[in-house]
């Protein structure tokens, strides 16, 4: 998972030299659409996809600070590694992974590219690493352990239960518009979200009120909805429409739910 | 082929969970970027891609009604299997393969993902019906067979050949602009179309004529041409620009064609 | 690497041609996403992408002229071979890989799609014949040995270092408008520029200073920097931002470079 783009080699730069070092490796690309720099978006896809997948090495490369001093680490979680920059982008994955268990710092240049650039640490330093690992190649072999409480992880977003429903915040939007909240599927009902009730939330520029149903269908095309979204978090949409725009909400954005 | 888009990670869950299930599937994505709930369009876009398959099970979901009534569907034609929501997706490229010969509504349980959403069923249902599928398992394991009879069709688009020409529908339109109307390139030359002639085509709003060329190349840049489209189709295109555009033209547009 | 997009199946059905061929064959995408037509540029990211690559078919079609009398080829060079249309698309990567030993043209029809069409040589020419010749094919069996110096050459930008710094141009623009300049990074010393000079930018309609760094990280957000880039050229970018669309700066823009 990247910011490349997919207008560039850079995506297949990394396949390839993945492929020199390991040609039977097989490799899923998770998204390389992540808006250019932004570390939290990125690290809440990789949480999203974490979990579906079977022990893998995780390269994920959001790293607006490449080539200054932020140390790149590869960081062993639920019998999965993540490499990439120490920067929080692995952290929310990690998280999901059952958290870090070991890491180590990427000091060992002999597993580099022989010849390394300031600007493209994917190709260079990352994948050249992560291929290595998913061969076989002990983690500690990659570098220095380091401490895992000293691994830099984003703040969790506010999620608080209230008596008349919980205060929250955006925490990301999907590619459709649709905002998934920082409220878990499993803590709905703890908020007085259940089937047929109404939520309204109520942010500093906005209000909306949903009825929290099950799927899409369950409203009329245009209508916004509350519902569990696929990945089992609170979210709210629009059927057939763009939440987030009609809405103007963004991550971060900082709501009070209230059901009635 | 979905129409979940490149932006998240929704495309990698769905290969992660069908490795989870058949490592050694070989996997090709067809297109993630058919416009959100656009049934027609991925209709059209799998029939095009289904000829050149080898045996496959073809995964599909451009499903609106997700988490709604409608049933999700496995139907076996030409040999390939086709795997979604019963909504017309199919039906074209089922046709393409030579109809429906079996069906089974995907009734067991036991091959979905344990905990299924009323929102991601590519995820928690298609796709790991159809990566055990295409690991060996019967179709009728999958459910209980239905009537092939009763699969919703797309309604086909009009086509009738006339004595000046033929009375046709926009189809599709590719990434590029280019029309695909509904008359088959081997019905071209009933139709009047051969080489060095001129198409008019009228319709409520336009008209366009273009000589009827073998390729791109053979009108000058910015001018229209009409031809026989890669899959055989009569199609409408401008050399070096978008024909969909500068026409004002959408699938589903009716076109008097007429030859002189 | 097409400019097929990736909204329709054309490049699924590349895939899907090729594995019929040849089911065991490894293919990475390089992009899709070259501009329509956009001969130069297609050049310009295969060459980038070319080095990093093990021994391979590179299959390349940006081809204006599709079924016109350009021919197709497949040339031999660095222990890969080039397929595509002879119009300057595998030009720089032919050079980038030590240039051309040999070459054919495609005229063995024995190898292509029974039948090929006009406007899709993609799909009918180019990967039936790269996928047989990945598969072990020699070279010579697939059509006419001719000769190498014959090959459509896309003309070298200028490059041509001063007393004073270079005069050069943009050779190309990446998805985030990093502009790469014909300088390559191991003549950057000759021409003066070392870390922390300056370098003005001068070009018919604009100019610019900046600092010869090595990491976006070196300048302030928003401020524009010069640096060695990750294929090792000479580049102009702002950091978090679109050098390109700042400064109006396009392919073939030339420039003179003052070092102070």
């Amino acid at each position: 998972m990247t910011d490349y783009g997919l207008e560039d080699a850079f995506v297949a730069v990394c396949h390839a030299v993945a492929s020199q070092i390991a040609p039977s490796l097989h490799i899923t690309d998770i998204t390389h659409l992540i808006p250019l720099g932004d570390v939290r978006r990125g690290a809440a896809v990789l949480a999203q996809a974490v979990p579906y997948f079977p022990a893998a090495v995780h390269v994920a490369v959001v790293d607006p600070g490449v080539g200054t001093a932020r140390r790149g680490v590869a960081v062993e979680a639920g019998g999965s590694l993540f490499v990439g920059p120490d920067n929080g982008l692995l952290s929310v994955g990690v998280a999901a992974a059952g958290g870090a268990v070991r890491a180590v710092s990427l000091t060992n240049r002999a597993l580099w590219r022989e010849t390394t650039t300031a600007t493209f640490h994917g190709r260079d330093i990352f994948m050249p690493v992560a291929a290595r690992l998913a061969a076989g190649l002990p983690l500690t072999e990659a570098g220095d352990l380091v401490e895992v409480a000293g691994l830099v992880t984003l703040p969790p977003p506010e999620c608080r239960i209230t008596t008349s429903g919980a205060r929250v915040e955006v925490v990301t939007v999907d590619g459709f518009g649709n905002v998934q909240l920082s409220l878990p599927g499993a803590d709905a009902p703890r908020a007085g979200l259940t089937p047929g009730r109404t939520v309204t939330l109520a942010w500093d520029g906005g209000e909306v009120s949903a009825p929290f149903v099950t799927a899409f269908g369950d409203v009329a095309p245009g209508e916004p909805l509350c519902y569990r979204d696929s990945g089992d978090w609170v979210a709210i949409a629009v059927a057939g429409g763009d939440a987030a725009r009609r809405f103007g909400l963004r991550p971060g954005t900082r709501m009070t739910l209230i059901v009635t």
